[in-house]
């Protein structure tokens, strides 16, 4: 598949079939995309934690917040949950500045899971300090990211954006809208 | 090509065949997929300038800082610098909180132009405010990121990663050496 191709097709996935099993290794190879991809000064200060047995993953659940715009939807729900997830990590003992490092990351990571016919979704609304109690992550370590994945039970379609309203929306038969902005607008000319 | 395979591919070039020259519409490919990709609440803030002639080429380069680690060269000389540039800004009119935007936008860019056959680096260590006056950006822009771009000429190569020494290093033959850490080390187990 051709990159465009793979970009496209990852979408922000939330809605899962998730009694479908993604194995520890499948995440490493994921994680082997975000070792090769760039780093702030190479410092390379970002770890992994993998989840994948329905009992870890049930343990990272509860504290994520899905989907900010859809006011009336708590998260996906049993049976649509995600099968795996990686929590990216900042390593203070490396680095106090992470950058954007969890960003390149997360998308090298997110388009393997694409390639591999998974999908998923970059979580940054965490209740940070209570996951870091349940998983009782030393101090040295920052939660930056919750990497959620599975394979998707949902329909995302991408829309022209209307005005400025850039809230994501789902309609009658639970299709999942993305208002995006025009390429024009983006490409600024002074 | 696989996206292992391109992401392998995707180093951090910084010498370049400065005559090869590439088209603006080559660029707006590459902001496409960075408009396709995640944005933190579907906001959407990042704006994207272009500088693919010669002449403004120049007027970005003096601004950038090259390669921290190799203290006596300062930056590709003449007939090895970028042959383009894409900067990417975050429009403080959307939102004052560009998050890892910028790195997940970057990150698609940079595989997009590896494949295409070119190459290049991010660059965060700009002189933003002598950057914004030669430009004469307006105060709605942050200048978050620099993507150099061009047909790369150097060979970069990774190397297993001694101790705790991230810093890049050139052999005498110009070879870059990027040392990375290895998966098992990235990889947490609590």
């Amino acid at each position: 598949m051709n990159l465009k191709d793979l970009v496209f097709k990852t979408r922000s996935y939330r809605r899962f079939e998730e009694a479908y099993r993604i194995e520890s290794k499948t995440l490493e190879e994921f994680i082997e995309l975000a070792r090769m991809s760039s780093s702030g000064g190479n410092r390379q200060p970002l770890k992994f934690l993998i989840y994948t047995s329905p009992e870890d993953c049930e343990k990272v659940f509860p504290y994520l917040a899905w989907a900010g715009y859809l006011h009336d939807w708590p998260g996906p729900e049993k049976g649509e949950r995600p099968s795996a997830y990686i929590i990216i990590l900042g390593d203070s003992s490396v680095t106090e500045a992470f950058g954007i490092d969890h960003g390149i990351a997360a998308q090298s990571i997110m388009l393997g899971a694409s390639e591999a016919g998974l999908g998923g979704c970059m979580i940054q609304s965490i209740k940070r300090e209570e996951l870091r109690n349940e998983i009782q992550l030393p101090d040295q370590y920052e939660i930056l990211l919750v990497l959620a994945l599975g394979k998707p039970v949902e329909k995302v379609v991408i829309d022209e954006i209307k005005g400025n309203d850039v809230k994501y929306w789902r309609d009658a038969g639970m299709v999942h809208h993305v208002p995006k902005r025009n390429l024009k607008d983006i490409i600024l000319k002074l």
